[in-house]
């Protein structure tokens, strides 16, 4: 009896799929170049591509890599991936042949498919490299070998399996701050809370039109498409990112979201200074405040309204919101736990800096692979962050800076992101990143890499009294340098600190635990 | 390594008093007459109610039933029994001294909470006629053998046991149109994941305050008032409903959101005439359409905006949205399936009508103790709602009426909801309800009982004719009375049948299955 119901109860991202085609059969599931489907064509084909690839093998548990720009396959393909049971990596494209290679061998995938245009010189040279027994499908061609080809071989019968929603589905590699990185497995039930949390947040109904401007195998982009398929919208997608091309799609579908680089926002903005295009379906005015950020969304959506938060891939992108509430970073998801803990994994009291810790099921299942980083990431029965994080006072998250880049001089740990503070306060300074640079004496000494603002001047000296001033002796930088720019991650205000480590001798860090 | 991830991704309805805790330290969680708790105080309380009821041998599975009016208590106590992974039954404090000895022996529950004011005379009659060796704690009264009494007695130390969200903690007794009330057993995840879909639809947050107005032992209320604690918002607790208490409560706590019966709404209305009360938090003008409806919520929530659903407790209330888009009875919820039906488990054509099955993490676990009824109801590997339905065109759902009012005239399956809908296209009619009578040749014959509009009449015969024209001969009204009113659930616009069989000489119908 209890089985029957537990059975009932089962609901894989795939239902989400199959219960559109029942609910939506007309509604515009994804459009991409020339292909418009809508959500019976999108079943259809996901339990087509679903049953070709059982048919080669690929089962509960089995592993299917992507390599390719965007396209409306890597949403058939995780939704095929999701009426078996197995794991589906959307992977960077952009990676090196030696990436690559190293990627091939680590997610140790069943099926590849992959992309010729721009980057099948790469890929071949991967492919040779590292060996392996696999299906190769070709996404950009037809026929033989292809992912078309493939598909239009399944049967359109659906076995219906059932998923229980604690198997992985999601597979996203995540850069570690230090050695290689690891792919982060995450969970049918992972998906579907964070897509109801971040589609509230994000106001996305099935009036929603999602351009997927922005990479594919970051969860940035992904939050945004998963919440918009889950509840009944439209992903179109565009393979590159230019503002001429992005307007034309946001003027034909009407995009009311999208993730689109600071950059391009900017290329828009210039392209489009006199209207040519109609994009009053994504921004309500070239002057409205949804135009600074690359998550772009209704106004009157909850996340816009309120921007920010604390998360990672591991957590799938975000586990506060300041739609929440309270200040800096908001609240914790109502779906996680997050505490404080030092580095024997008890409380820190409060208002101290901490290491954040996850519990919840919007925690990863686990890293592929490296059951000696699970080990240690879980060793206190939560997820260890590898970031540093305090509470305000009204229970409100305050993101610190990543534990990893701690710089220890004469055994102080000093935070960067303390130090950044205090010199941001000056008033000649527009950015600031504080490494540590190794030093035989003080095993580190604080560096600080600044930029200007236009017109101001301020010396070493200078910064370093200002320290001096307002923060612990021991903090303040011993070093001083003036940059015209600081390295950026793309399409984020986020500086690449391991660029600025390279660029200025940054190193010798306090390794964790 | 993976076991480790999986006890971290667990979340139980418990942890979310735990992060509130964190998170939200100084807002307030419940209010109750002089009664006021943040949630600091509310989770330490629980904490000890949970220790408290575990020193008294309640474990994983014991069953607790709550037996009084609304109070913060019901709350607290839920709280508890989440911690624990007990079960919690807040049950129909209206029922005669027999109901509640049926219920007692069928719940058996190991922990009565019960009140003396109103009830206690009635309690009484039933503790002794069902016997049992159970712990009585009086909730309105202190020291010994009350429930505050126990509570000062547990430790404030939390166990953190970690729960699967997977098992059940509340038990909704459900009214089975034949035979006797079953409870349906929901899990954590069943609320947890019904939270965020009605906490978007009725527009709930942390500023939010939900005046628990309706009983607490109806899923109408209760999703309103879960969803409000899931979001970090106030619930504030009214022990009974007179308009003047109402005002007094919406105005000094400005309640949000509440669940209101009709006549009431109508009382408040007119003591309200003069404007004495501001009840502006609650109502943008007496004017305004959030005055219709029982669920009281923000103009501009989801739910409000398009009212409607279709669902029952087995699926923790609703399980089809309005809000979601399409028309009738709206859209499928986005963590469940929906299917339709005929009585061999075989799905019915496009248009037909059919029972209503669903799948998901909304369904309940099961009926506890009526194990024949689960084999019942979950034999095609859905659960069958006894609920008739259709899909639109367009995939949304339109409910067509329950499956066990079916009537039987000539061996024609006459659906009351058909020729009620054609009966009120009658100028003349305001509201109707069809039965089936006994009728030794025909099975069944077709009655219409009606409500004629304020100077307005009709005959018999104008009906019986009203319907020839309109629909299929054998499914006129045979027979038509006319009433001032009916029977209708207390604070709906929904009929209650059963009492209109009793009065006008309904029954015969067939059986179901």
């Amino acid at each position: 009896m209890t089985d029957l119901y537990e059975t009932i109860r089962l609901h894989g991202f795939g239902d989400v799929a199959r219960e559109h085609r029942r609910s939506r059969p007309h509604l515009l599931a994804v459009v991409d170049g020339a292909v418009r489907l809508d959500f019976t064509a999108f079943d259809r084909r996901t339990t087509q591509l679903a049953n070709a690839l059982a048919d080669r093998g690929v089962a509960r548990g089995g592993r299917v890599l992507w390599l390719g720009q965007n396209s409306f396959r890597i949403l058939e393909t995780l939704i095929a991936c999701a009426k078996l049971g197995a794991v589906f990596c959307p992977a960077n494209w952009r990676s090196s042949a030696d990436e690559v290679t190293t990627l091939l061998r680590d997610f140790d995938p069943a099926v590849v498919i992959w992309q010729d245009a721009e980057v099948g010189e790469t890929l071949r040279k991967a492919r040779e490299a590292s060996g392996g027994d696999r299906l190769w499908l070709q996404h950009d061609a037809e026929g033989q070998g292809s992912y078309e080809g493939l598909l239009a071989a399944g049967s359109e019968t659906d076995p219906d399996t059932r998923i229980n929603a604690e198997l992985p589905l999601l597979a996203v590699f995540t850069a570690a701050f230090e050695g290689k990185p690891n792919a982060a497995l995450l969970s049918h039930s992972t998906l579907m809370y964070q897509n109801l949390i971040v589609g509230r947040g994000q106001a996305i109904d099935e009036d929603s039109v999602h351009l997927n401007s922005g990479p594919l195998f970051h969860l940035g982009t992904l939050m945004g498409a998963l919440a918009t398929f889950h509840l009944g919208g439209a992903n179109v997608f565009a393979a590159r990112v230019d503002a001429v091309g992005l307007l034309e799609l946001i003027q034909a579908e009407k995009a009311t979201h999208a993730f689109i680089p600071a950059p391009t926002i900017e290329q828009i903005r210039e392209v489009n200074k006199e209207g040519l295009y109609d994009v009053s379906s994504l921004w309500s005015s070239p002057a409205a405040p949804e135009w600074k950020y690359p998550m772009c969304m209704p106004a009157d959506a909850p996340m816009l309204r309120k921007l920010g938060g604390y998360g990672q891939s591991e957590v799938m992108g975000l586990i506060s919101f300041a739609y929440l509430g309270g200040t800096a970073a908001g609240r914790v998801s109502p779906m996680a736990q997050v505490t404080l803990l030092d580095d024997e994994g008890r409380e820190v009291g409060p208002g101290e800096t901490g290491e954040f810790a996850v519990r919840g099921p919007l925690v990863m299942n686990r890293y592929l692979g490296a059951d000696r980083e699970n080990q240690r990431r879980g060793r206190f029965g939560w997820h260890l962050t590898n970031d540093l994080g305090k509470r305000a006072e009204d229970g409100s998250l305050i993101f610190v800076g990543p534990k990893t880049a701690i710089i220890k001089s004469a055994d102080e740990n000093i935070y960067p992101a303390d130090v950044e503070g205090c010199i941001r306060q000056h008033p000649a300074v527009a950015d600031v990143c504080v490494i540590g640079v190794p030093d035989p004496t003080w095993k580190q000494n604080v560096k600080a890499v600044i930029v200007l603002k236009p017109g101001q001047s301020a010396s070493e000296a200078d910064i370093i009294e200002h320290c001096r001033a307002k923060i612990a002796s021991y903090k303040k930088p011993k070093l001083v340098t003036f940059v015209d720019a600081l390295p950026k991650f793309a399409g984020t205000p986020f500086t690449d600190r391991k660029a600025v480590d390279a660029a200025h001798g940054g190193g010798g860090y306090p390794s964790f635990g």
